[in-house]
């Protein structure tokens, strides 16, 4: 079987598995293929390569210490464990702060509990670009709310939100603070020792390790409570065998997030940068979404006007360019993304609004192919769009039913 | 980094995965990477190896329909799921029933909801043979019971559980049925279509796939809650990015396990069978743990007397041979087993207890060795053994602290 060809601008919903990664990897699915918490020579190596494997997240975090780093099955149950425990650890405090931006994964949990388990939920608004409330947030905040959960960049606009400051403030009324750093971690340089953030989520398949591991950064001192239970596993703090092989997977990722760190923020955002520039200046009607003064450096999300984002990726897609509309997760749905809803991004934008999202893999040749292919694709799309006429929006509004 | 060399007999703990599995995996890391909730190509071929995976699973379990599986991260996280939710689909039920020998991924998890959230724990005794009392089974049975959850053959001695016949009794009192057979599954010939188990737990890393995947058997038309909220993967019954690869993975053992079922139950239980006659004939004072007439093909579990497994075990070590005492979950623990106190079990007997468990992959050249090596061990051991003079065991009784 070969792999696909083409581009791919869709890092923020996925990575390739680097292939240091997966050599690093290989010999722990048939040779070193023990359990670590067993005795013999079997499960002796992997011991010792789990170690290495904390360390170099601790490091890529800047975490004070190795043992705040509890490793999981991926972002989601990372998000889903924090904000549980922060609500077990301190069961009179009934309230939870979020906001209207966060992953499924957070805003998700948080609304079934709202809606099951009674708790009250502050979901903080963000404006037109992005950017969070600061005084909603500041006024949400007192000694009812159990946990803050505010993520550290946006996966869909790669806004990136001041966590450290809100970490701080929440920390005035005794709150526990999680952010989902899944889009940052390995984009952005992190100091967790130096901030008040309580815990930190973050994903192996979002920095070039495999899917179906990932981390839970949890603050040597607080109170935790884990999700899932039975075994002595990561210091009693999530059961089940060790994902061996992909942990040692991650940490080999960790590693090589760091060496590459100076890259995303030069190379990459370069890269970014050039794409961005140049489908604003050739395709009219158009704009990006989010902060575009703190945002990763590996993400533009543009709102093109009057035309379905599913159908600009479909060409993109026969072209073999691969990007995204909306958030993978919601994919199939026909409503615009909740993201850029939230931002009050008019409907005939946020139809029409496709994420590219580069990594360290991304070459320049592909970001000149992609910007000579779009400008073609899109003015296409409004050729036969109902909303266009003659190089122009027609006078009256896109309203969908459901707006 | 040259890999271990010797003699594997610690499949229950976990398995080599097949190289076919590796084979089958490797293109999905770095080619077909994608996410397969993508539209684009790299997350297109993602999508039928997916659906194959789900098929070749259920047709190892014999369900009746491919929906019916719901991947997960493991073992533990397929017990913790089911168990909770069926607490929440019933919320009016407020008992629970599970055995005294179950793995602690379904233990602790019981025993915590019986400590913290008020729930009645009925926790079935077994018999000197490991078998489960059907009396206090039956007794236990009413419409206050949310769910029983009942390993199909246990970890540590192979004992395998009517559990068909228990599934019949619980549906008589509408109790949802859970079973924990993560050492069955690749083993034991599975019909679940043809009982009334409801839910079903199995892990990959028992047979030859990966760590870190395992599913869930969630019997279609049952209730059910995910444990994991955020994302719509898994028919809304697990959130979160797919482990594509290693669900492929799981798929290929799957399918590697019901070609190889045959094998299991002729050469491996040959293999087992020709250890365990030889190790009693030549080693006194020792016998086998467990229900030797209804167990795993693959497992024996031999209490040798007045020594410590710990040693037998490091002795073993050294001449290349991986077995287990206990499981290893509670090694570095220094009490036996919950299992064999649970059986009764002397504690002469318990401490001494070795679990060789065999794969499809143990040789008969092997297990000559093992033959060869273990009576000098045990030998060597009991002439250092205070518990032990001249050929014979003292007459005082061993009596540790804790007894």
């Amino acid at each position: 079987m070969s792999g696909p060809t083409g581009i791919y601008l869709d890092n923020n919903a996925t990575t390739r598995v680097d292939p240091r990664v997966v050599e690093e990897m290989l010999p722990f699915f048939s040779e070193h293929f023990g359990n670590p918490s067993s005795i013999h020579s079997f499960g002796a190596e992997v011991g010792g390569k789990m170690r290495e494997a904390r360390a170099r997240v601790a490091a890529l975090l800047g975490a004070a210490h190795d043992t705040e780093i509890v490793f999981t099955s991926g972002g989601t149950e990372s998000n889903n464990t924090a904000i549980l425990s922060a609500l077990k650890v301190a069961p009179d405090r009934r309230e939870i702060i979020t906001s209207a931006v966060e992953h499924p994964a957070v805003l998700e949990v948080c609304r079934h509990l709202a809606k099951h388990e009674g708790y009250v939920l502050h979901i903080i608004p963000v404006d037109k670009q992005g950017r969070l409330d600061i005084d909603a947030y500041k006024a949400a905040l007192s000694p009812r709310v159990a946990v803050v959960s505010i993520m550290w960049a946006n996966n869909e606009t790669g806004t990136i939100f001041p966590v450290e400051a809100l970490a701080d403030m929440a920390k005035e009324h005794g709150i526990l603070f999680h952010t989902d750093a899944v889009q940052a971690v390995g984009k952005v340089p992190l100091r967790l020792a130096e901030t008040n953030i309580d815990m930190l989520s973050l994903s192996g398949h979002k920095l070039h390790a495999p899917k179906g591991v990932g981390a839970l950064y949890v603050r040597r001192g607080i109170r935790f409570r884990p999700l899932l239970r039975g075994g002595h596993q990561e210091r009693e703090r999530r059961a089940g065998t060790e994902n061996t092989t992909a942990i040692i997977g991650l940490g080999k990722a960790a590693e090589l997030a760091l060496v590459h760190m100076d890259q995303e923020n030069t190379t990459v955002k370069a890269l970014r940068d050039k794409l961005e520039k140049a489908l604003l200046e050739t395709v009219g009607h158009c704009f990006v979404t989010g902060n575009v003064h703190d945002r990763l450096p590996n993400t533009t999300n543009i709102a093109f006007e009057y035309i379905e984002g599913e159908g600009i990726l479909l060409f993109l897609s026969r072209v073999g360019i691969a990007a995204s509309s909306g958030s993978a997760c919601t994919s199939g749905s026909l409503e615009p993304s909740h993201v850029l809803r939230a931002m009050d991004i008019p409907f005939t934008a946020a139809h029409g609004a496709i994420r590219f999202s580069l990594s360290r893999e991304t070459t320049e040749a592909e970001i000149d192919q992609v910007i000579a292919a779009v400008p073609e694709i899109i003015g296409r799309l409004r050729s036969l769009s109902p909303y266009w006429d003659n190089g122009a929006p027609r006078a009256e509004a896109f309203k969908p039913e459901y707006a």
